[in-house]
């Protein structure tokens, strides 16, 4: 719950369609208890209009930045002033500062989020064998910020297998000392196996991988939030596995976007 | 206290500066008080920029609408669409509705919140003698709407008596059944006097008018919100007189300008 004053410093998160978005009450609550003077509020933008919006927030200045959710991630990347090393290697952005003169800085905290809520699970990730189903938006943001966290090994299985090779390789060459490989996996060899996919939002959908081919010492984790144990995280529980359930990122997403803004 | 999610109309409140701004708090607490999903954030807004700012909200589809407050209630109008009878008299615009096509419409809430206070309190209007010190902003609103609703003698009072005499005659055009003047007032004639400048807000401020020679059955109002009792109402109930604070004409100010963006 939120109380808007002129002293508060305000932010966006800039959408189409906004209907669903969570994000605006996630972050309200975290500014909130935290005794932050700070309000979110969804911007229904069309993607048309987006250079129009970005051009007015610069002028707005009590606003302290905004979030970019579906569909201007990408496309807000060419209307920014500077973007930051993760959002460059990413190729998207979500999250803007704005700056008092009205300059914009964009990064992307999709993947810092995901990593965070691993560590704060106990899950270590330097060394550690990593098989990744999936290679799409959130995908692409957790590869860079695994190996960027010091996985040793990077396996990365998609639909469309060239969309994996290509992300694999662009993670290798970001990151040389991780090995990264778009071939197909080892799941009884990985350490920590995540599905970024959609896989086990809907009833009836397959298992992202088989999960009985899991070691009992690795860790599954997840970005599907609902439900919050999916089948393969039911799968992985049943093999003795470790696991990680998609809410686990929250938290250190939202530290992360308020870090960005300057809001910590 | 509001809580914000992607279905929440979003509104704003326009101006510079906006530290002092406090009609966005009032509106949240309105809204949340009529389970009404909204919610209001100041935005500083530089003159230079308003046409800018307008622009974009236009296009924003979430958004119901905006407040307007100083400096740029005046310079507001040749950016609407429409602009409704009240605020094409007073000359200024408060509160703004977006339609779904983008289109803006434009009005004056002013004099609706100072009359609801009143009509509320239980003041007839409708009839009464009326002296008010004061032709600035408020002043205008005020005036017009005393006339609207009735009041049968408008004296204004001003530092310059100029703008007194331009605020009657305007007044008299348009209400043509209220005797409109701008001279010298006979305070023990009237039957509502009305403070609308700030006169009283600070210590040592002189009283806007001769308090003393109120009649007792008179009623004395006011726009000043802090002190509740200015010394102006003060010597209004030594004499005898009903008063009216500053702070009654808010709820219907709240009811009015969320009643204008369609929120009600």
């Amino acid at each position: 719950m939120t109380r808007i004053t002129g002293k508060t410093r305000i932010l966006f998160i800039l959408g189409e369609p906004v209907a669903h978005i969570i994000g605006s009450t996630l972050l309200n609550e975290h500014f909130a208890g935290r005794g932050i003077d700070a309000a979110v509020s969804p911007l229904h933008v069309a993607p048309v209009d987006l250079p129009k919006v970005l051009a007015t927030l610069r002028i707005l200045r009590n606003v302290a930045g905004f979030g970019v959710t579906i569909p201007h991630k990408i496309a807000v990347l060419d209307l920014l002033d500077s973007v930051g090393e993760r959002g460059r290697l990413v190729g998207a952005v979500n999250f803007v500062r704005r700056h008092p003169d009205g300059s914009l800085h964009g990064d992307n905290v999709d993947g810092l989020g995901f990593v965070g809520g691993l560590i704060a699970a106990g899950v270590e990730i330097r060394g550690a064998r990593v098989l990744q189903v999936g290679a799409g938006g959130a995908g692409r943001a957790i590869a860079f910020a695994m190996a960027e966290a010091g996985a040793a090994e990077l396996t990365i299985m998609n639909r469309s297998a060239d969309k994996a090779r290509e992300l694999a390789a662009a993670v290798g060459r970001a990151y040389p000392t991780c090995r990264t490989d778009g071939g197909e996996p080892d799941t009884a060899a990985c350490d920590i196996a995540i599905n970024t996919t959609s896989l086990g939002m809907k009833d009836g959908d397959a298992l992202p991988l088989d999960a009985s081919r899991l070691a009992p010492g690795a860790v599954a984790a997840e970005v599907v939030m609902t439900p919050e144990v999916t089948p393969f995280l039911a799968a992985a529980a049943a093999r003795g596995c470790k696991t990680v359930p998609g809410k686990a990122m929250l938290l250190a997403q939202l530290r992360a976007a308020s870090d960005l803004v300057g809001l910590a």
